[in-house]
């Protein structure tokens, strides 16, 4: 069904900019689901099929990147590109399937931190890659976009830190510290996938000025 | 006595598919052995031995680079072919290792599907490594091999996922989840390498197409 | 204030030095802090101070990567080698902080060991990095050295495992096994980023021969 939101038409751009936009919608979603963990197999399952869709997305790119004959640049940059944006739900679909399937019932105050952080770099992601339909023209504001990225990534690195501290500290059940580990780290991939796609985008600045 | 094996005669094309030949030796050994536990230390050192081939085939292919003036495709696909190979007898070695230094005893239904899913990956990248030879001739079956590959590692990280579960569900002893936690996550690993190699031979369809 | 030891003339091959140097001095940093866990609080900041000036030096060799038309070598090749250099600090500043807040009180034989095998990999990557000003002149050198990273790569694996098994089989506290096992990774990934650098420079070196 897809199929019909993407007709023919639609270029590398738009491929591009519907696979932030679903990033974004899988980092809320996550985001969502960590402030509420109730009915973890409806709300596994709706991030599950965002990142499902962003899967088609891949392989619609790849499969347009045979067909296609002049690229807007170049063609492993592009192959990169749309990998990692892949990547970064890949991350998130890791994260909120283990809150589902290792029946985790309490949240934490730094689980909601690191989503949160996340989310903001889909978002701030989401404005680099728009920029790119107009490399010169918006390179100020791509950068900037990067930047942020850059901090955010940053940022949550800095809470998985603390939210790791506190879960060893007073955290007493050793499965329990286990269980939210590996999803603070999943969702701090997710902020580095982010740095990933940021780090295409700078190096098609670079090549572009 | 490798260098028996290698006249000097032998090409790119020769080494690769060595290499494939080596990926789907370690990880038939490493099914056997997840299969059956016994004898540890001979098991291990038997995938050991196939690893540390591997990596004569990567210093011998680099060595080639170095030497060779026209090369089949270019020198950084290469480099980056030979030692994505090798990631994924690295990733073999560290699960077989684990098994045995950990002395674990008793195995689990999904060590034993993760290794299969492994095991079949490398089959499928064997198809897709042997048809490079022939880029054009093969292209079709090369990029149904490398679909098989990425199929196959969404199974094994599917797999890996429910023996998560399974373990954080049913295990009392954290150092026995400890254990089996990781050494799932190396065999999964060995088929994300596998994918990886997936994507560059695909990126040389793309470029050669 | 780092800004004063890095004058506009400096130019890139005297920012790889620079990164090189606080890669050096970072691994020397934490082989004392694994040695001695006195202070904890004093040390870690000290080496996040050196993983700071390592993220100054990334941006200032991007920004002049934004400013410099003709550059020494192709400019996706010396954003690949800064990130590299400038993840290893990350991996150290990771070890570091983690055995900081996890409040860790005694150490342990494979932590001094691999730490010791992590800055002898600086160390040698650093006389590769300083290498490249004359790739032709110094390129049995800088290849010598990249041989060295790979074998010390290697030892941190092998004492990450030895390390590791002794830490199961001994060690009856699950989460002081979870808290080494991390900390373990993070100095042996530091060596991994030490070859990942060490393959962007023998890349350098299979382009210019």
């Amino acid at each position: 069904m897809l199929k019909h939101l993407l007709p023919q038409e639609l270029g590398f751009f738009d491929l591009f900019e519907k696979q932030a936009d679903l990033a974004v919608e899988g980092a809320k979603l996550l985001a969502e689901f960590v402030q509420d963990l109730e009915a973890p197999g409806t709300k596994a399952h709706r991030i599950e099929e965002v990142e499902h869709q962003a899967d088609v997305i891949t392989h619609q790119t790849i499969e347009m990147l045979h067909k296609t004959f002049i690229t807007p640049f170049d063609r492993e940059a592009i192959h990169r590109l749309i990998s990692a944006m892949d990547d970064i739900l890949d991350a998130i679909e890791a994260a909120s399937e283990r809150l589902w399937l290792y029946e985790v019932t309490v949240t934490t105050t730094h689980a909601k931190e690191i989503a949160q952080v996340l989310r903001q770099a889909t978002e701030q992601l989401r404005i680099a890659v728009v920029g790119i339909r107009n490399l010169k023209r918006d390179g100020k504001a791509i950068k900037a976009a990067c930047v942020d990225v850059n901090r955010l990534e940053n940022e949550g690195d800095e809470a998985l830190r603390q939210g790791l501290a506190k879960l060893f500290r007073e955290e007493k059940d050793p499965l329990v510290v286990m269980k939210w580990k590996e999803i603070y780290e999943n969702m701090e991939q997710g902020t580095d996938r982010c740095e990933d796609v940021a780090d295409v985008i700078e190096g098609l600045l670079l090549e572009n000025e």
